[in-house]
């Protein structure tokens, strides 16, 4: 039996600009408890920005405690030194979380959009847009990249909750148009 | 001022094996503590190897309590898909040792080949047969990798002390040459 609530961190790892995304499911509820980014500076030694995303991000799991941490996981890129870097990224995050016993679930840019607009194509600006259909959330969007990491949280929890099944499923944008009582107003 | 001693530990970071070597420098006597691989089952979830890397390097930290951290850093390879996963690697095993504020260094493996046989193109069956003349290893060398990370973490200490200045760098296999004394028989 699982716990009512459920807390899931979502983050969108990069070496200059990490968002992350808190929200909080309770039975069909959904909360946004906090969207930000963490930035580093470009002109920092590599090796102390990595330990900067692990630092950070271990602060973000501390103060929040989330029961799953859900990350983008990008495969494919323009050539293999930015590979190499995000990789790095991405994992030192997912040490910061693993460092806790806490589960890490990956998901693709594509799958991501997918999951909350209806297309695996959708730009950042679209996702933004269509996220705050889906939570509250009563701050200016600054930075894509934390609106990035709350559209990552909310597919995490659209795919473990199983609410949209893979038979029927055309994204969040299809469903809600469906069953538009369970949007959070 | 440091002090006398110093251990360092080289990591030669990988998804499926990770070698490790552990080296201590009291004055100019070297010595082999432990050289070892880190083995990862293939088929198990790559969030989880990546976590039990993590695991493994914090164990081997707190069992020899380094001073500083080497690892081989390629920033080349064949395809994006592997350098991500190497990167993921790498940055798992940056994080065990910035989680407990060891400093971190990077080398190239054409950097580590130049530092102990003098050629950058060196194989890695050439790397290991000239560590045996420059470190005392009375096991037989089962894994490159392993050995390989006593090279990155010897790499290091040339690095460090600068036994070797960089006008007249040639490499351990050139400055023995010069001053066998230095050598641990």
């Amino acid at each position: 039996m699982e716990k009512g609530n459920k807390i899931i961190l979502g983050i969108d790892p990069g070496t200059n600009i990490m968002g992350y995304g808190i929200i909080e499911a309770v039975g069909k509820a959904l909360s946004l408890l906090k969207m930000d980014v963490l930035k580093f500076d470009p002109k920092t030694d590599a090796i102390l920005r990595l330990r900067d995303i692990f630092i950070g991000t271990t602060q973000i799991i501390e103060e929040y405690n989330p029961d799953v941490v859900a990350i983008e996981s990008q495969f494919y890129g323009k050539n293999v030194q930015s590979m190499l870097k995000l990789g790095r990224a991405q994992g030192v995050a997912i040490a910061a979380a693993a460092q806790r016993g806490i589960p890490v679930f990956e998901y693709s840019p594509r799958k991501v959009k997918q999951a909350i607009t209806g297309k695996g194509g959708a730009s950042k600006e679209q996702v933004a847009g269509m996220l705050k259909h889906l939570i509250q959330i009563n701050e200016t969007i600054a930075y894509l990249d934390a609106s990035d990491a709350v559209a990552i949280a909310l597919c995490h929890h659209i795919q473990s909750t199983r609410m949209v099944t893979s038979t029927t499923y055309s994204g969040w944008s299809a469903f809600i148009a469906k069953q538009p009582d369970r949007v959070v107003k």
